[in-house]
């Protein structure tokens, strides 16, 4: 059985929501068939198998014309899919399950908040080739958070230009470099070039220090082929690392790459944001990450404490300890990257709130640019802040002896604005 | 210049919003950089060049906590980023200009409502191989829509039992008929097995008639690998068309097909409708529809009048003249699919509202299968109320001296209950 929790709210009655989306996404039809016997119903029908009614609610998420003051019934319903009507494709499973109940009229919000696989997926998916330990092996780093930092600005800087920056946070000690998000293969920076200036820096640094720092070199394309192809550049100049924007490769992109790859993927969920601010509307983290993690990412951004974009600090915290928990493995646990207006300040509320663990990607940008310092000051501060925590000093207290934190703090903490 | 229309919606300054759209997914940047000279930002920085404030909204699209009574500004703004900045792909312009945006913060609504190309992305992308034309070609079908019927129940049968439906409509006279989206290569209806089960019927109907239907089947995998062996598998039993769910193979699944494909490509969009069900949220399917007939889909189902899921007239038609408005040249258009609780009633003000075109795939479940007198007879209805439209016969009228119309009226004619 696949299990799925929805979260229904209607003007009429949640349960017989409930009851239609069973019907409608298995083998609800609009003729009697000679051939429908109730053998061939049990075999593929959905079956509505939990139901809890929630407090009503004074707004539709999903307009529908009622006057101010009208209520809503809200319920909660857990629907079981026969693994036989489904199987285990991921597009069939989005398409029933996820995708097609959102078209059913008398909704005025509509969620997808649970999903729960059959081990049969376990099975038919790869998931991540390198997660946390293949990252911590890549990067050399143990028993401490890896720090990384981003190339910015996002857009517009030729290959060389971005060099000049990567060799000033490979200068700073930094373990970890990505790509934006939005930097694909433009004109005016394609991916060859841009790995032709970068490598040599990242080799030459491992060559001096025997610290390889991993670059993660957005491969994204709407082509598969072409992602695997820049995919084989980055690993054939000795790359390890690649970012994949996972919305908009879609699941075919992700898959095809994934059978091909030998870089850790990065994912970036760029778009999430539109699928999930609303708690009424879209899908739940939880949901949407078991996708991607059976699809094969090894390293999921995911905001953080006090960010710069939208999300509640415990929106941030439940998506931690989604990917954190084991679909049918530990191994299928990708590593948690931290990111977004990220400096250090952040690390005593994160470290509290997601089950003191160091096992994450500490992504910060201004964090570490913007250190009045410099970016090896910058690197060091978010070190201490680590350290500091993971010590259970008060960051104020481990400033007095650490100069770079004290700048951070008088920097960054009045606002948490490394923006 | 790629163009973006943007809807904003906030408690503070939709001005401010939509220049850090602008900014941030541009050259927007925390840091002052040496290199960040004027004319590396002219080359690629998005700018707004054009804004338009609407009158305010009484309730936050997003909820933001404030108090009933609040009220939010609302403002589109016109956007235009180089293509030197964003390049031709498909899966960069959807991170940069649609996907990364709804991460803002302060949006209380936020949806994305229009999108520009220039003609370099007619050079990049193939379109549809078969579109309208050779929709036409392919079926025999001219100067009347294409009459279409769809297999149900949607899960559960065998091959065989599917089959045997197929059967039934193949010699009622429809012109297509598809598999339902949710039935993909279950085990218990492998999509091997089903092609064997169904294309002798279609080959010996052609052989006997002359007339070869066009049966869509099902090939969507997550697996682009998969869905291209899928393929073959119907192309070379001679099957003509697929069924693809766009937004479960993603773009990287489509565009690997595509490349390969010599079957036309019916897209099902399950899932759209969470992405553009609330005004103010998501995204306009005049800009999502952009996207997928770029990369090479050659029928569109978009609903139609009346429907039995969710979707009001108005949107549906906006939807039908999106789909047949060329983006560069006539040939980039799909086939409109109507579908969706459709019987012939609805023929009169599809017709009207849609610009008074045939060139249509009209899709009919029960209004073709439940008819009294059988599929034979729910097929000439739906001719007939076509015949009968496109004369500026009332269905009335017509129906007196025809007996098929006559009965769909009086079946399905109260309350469009083609379910």
């Amino acid at each position: 059985m696949i299990r799925l929790t929805y979260h229904i709210e209607t003007a009429g009655d949640p349960e017989r929501l409930a009851a239609k989306i069973a019907s409608d996404q298995s083998t609800g039809t609009f003729v009697a068939l000679p051939g429908e016997t109730p053998e061939l119903k049990a075999r593929v029908a959905a079956r509505v198998v939990g139901y809890r009614e929630l407090p009503p609610v004074g707004e539709a998420a999903w307009p529908d014309g009622r006057a101010a003051g009208a209520t809503y019934r809200a319920a909660e319903a857990d629907i079981d899919f026969p693994l036989e009507a489904i199987g285990t494709d991921l597009a069939a499973l989005m398409t029933i399950a996820v995708g097609g109940a959102s078209a059913i009229k008398g909704f005025s919000g509509f969620r997808v908040t649970g999903l729960r696989l059959p081990p049969a997926f376990a099975g038919a998916y790869p998931g991540p080739q390198f997660g946390v330990a293949g990252t911590r092996r890549l990067t050399g780093v143990h028993g401490r958070p890896v720090i990384g930092s981003i190339v910015k600005p996002a857009l517009g800087l030729r290959p060389h230009e971005t060099a000049a920056l990567v060799r000033e946070l490979v200068e700073a000690d930094v373990d970890f470099i990505k790509d934006d998000e939005k930097l694909m293969s433009p004109r005016y920076s394609p991916l060859a070039d841009r790995v032709a200036a970068i490598m040599p820096i990242v080799r030459d640094h491992e060559q001096k220090t025997g610290k390889k720092v991993m670059y993660a070199f957005n491969i994204s394309s709407d082509d598969p082929d072409e992602m695997v192809r820049n995919h084989d550049i980055v690993a054939d100049a000795g790359g390890n690392a690649a970012v994949i924007c996972i919305n908009a490769v879609g699941f075919g992109g992700l898959k095809f790459l994934r059978k091909r790859a030998r870089l850790a993927l990065h994912a970036h969920r760029a778009g999430w944001d539109a699928m999930t601010r609303h708690p009424s509307l879209g899908l739940d983290f939880s949901v949407y990450q078991q996708f991607w993690r059976l699809l094969g990412i090894d390293q999921f951004q995911i905001n953080g404490i006090r960010v710069k974009y939208w999300e509640p600090d415990d929106s941030f915290v439940r998506s931690f300890q989604a990917v954190t928990t084991p679909l049918f493995s530990p191994a299928d646990c990708p590593m948690p990257v931290v990111g977004s207006g990220q400096w250090g300040g952040q690390a005593p509320d994160t470290y509290a709130q997601t089950g003191r663990t160091t096992d994450l990607l500490y992504l910060c940008g201004g964090g570490v640019v913007s250190h009045p310092g410099g970016p090896a000051a910058g690197v060091k501060a978010v070190r201490q802040a680590w350290d500091a925590t993971v010590a259970g000093v008060p960051l104020e207290a481990y400033a007095r002896e650490h100069e770079e934190l004290a700048q951070s703090l008088q920097t960054f903490g009045a606002s948490d604005a490394a923006a």
